[in-house]
């Protein structure tokens, strides 16, 4: 029954490695806590690098700096 | 006041199927707790199935296999 | 499969009230798009006045003024 | 360390608006908490008027009022 | 710089167990996405169940059939 | 009628804190996008220092180490 929510910087993640996110955390909430991985949620928020801040800047302009 | 956020796959709900979710869910919330719908804010995301998982799968899988 | 997150000011909500949001936006979802309630989650946060702001103004402030 | 969401409709904020918003939030939580920016992660989503309602309704049906 | 947002019943969680999925979701962003674990922030929401719903009920209804 | 909300650990914040960031970020909402301040709603979560990770440790492991 849990929910999660994984929020990335859309920059290219292909459909495998989403799935490989979902079913890696969905395995974790198992092992670690019990819960059933049937009732498990999970969405990931791909977000424009325009939308995304740390540092106070963009990570469009992080990314230009080669950071 | 209330703030709802409602998350749902990307799947063709038309605008008018949009606004009636915003409605109805401003509506009860007046009914049941007496809040004001006029600052009762609510936000769709429509999420690509790609990005949705359940059960450790994406729901493009799951649609695929017919469920 | 939906998700749908609630936030209220804590102001008193009783279980019972907690109870027919949920079953009221789960019916919701099943009646405007077909959602299976089975699998349609939802979360209530209650959120300290404190910590609420519309206006630029917290919850507690507005409150304290009879609004 | 803080995160900040904000959640705006998709009407025509520009990528230096954007960046506005970062830098100013950042330096908020700097100010006021004495938090690093550094760590600060500031995520902006935008919404279409067709998912965001307020007052029961969608945000487009109250632009085509004028509103 | 990923964000992950862990919601899941208040039921005991310990802070052991916190501090495993925290550490096992970083992982997984770095194992699948190479993302670097310095800047990936985990926020782990433990909701009351009366405040959880599935299925049209909340959680605490269901724990008392034993669900 | 933008919707911020801020997340940050439960390390004493006070009330006037908590109402400067509220103020501010609606003021800056203001200022960059011209939003409105009467619908712009601001949510606080305040979050122990258990549930929060980051470079995959908990911020109570963290403070422990003096960071």
């Amino acid at each position: 029954m849990p929910y999660v929510n994984i929020k990335i910087t859309r920059e290219g993640a292909t459909p495998d490695q989403k799935a490989e996110l979902i079913s890696g955390v969905t395995r974790l909430l198992q092992n670690v806590l019990g819960k059933n991985p049937q009732t498990t949620v999970v969405v990931i928020d791909e977000v424009d690098t325009d939308n995304w801040g740390i540092g106070g800047e963009t990570v469009t302009v992080r990314r230009k700096r080669g950071q």
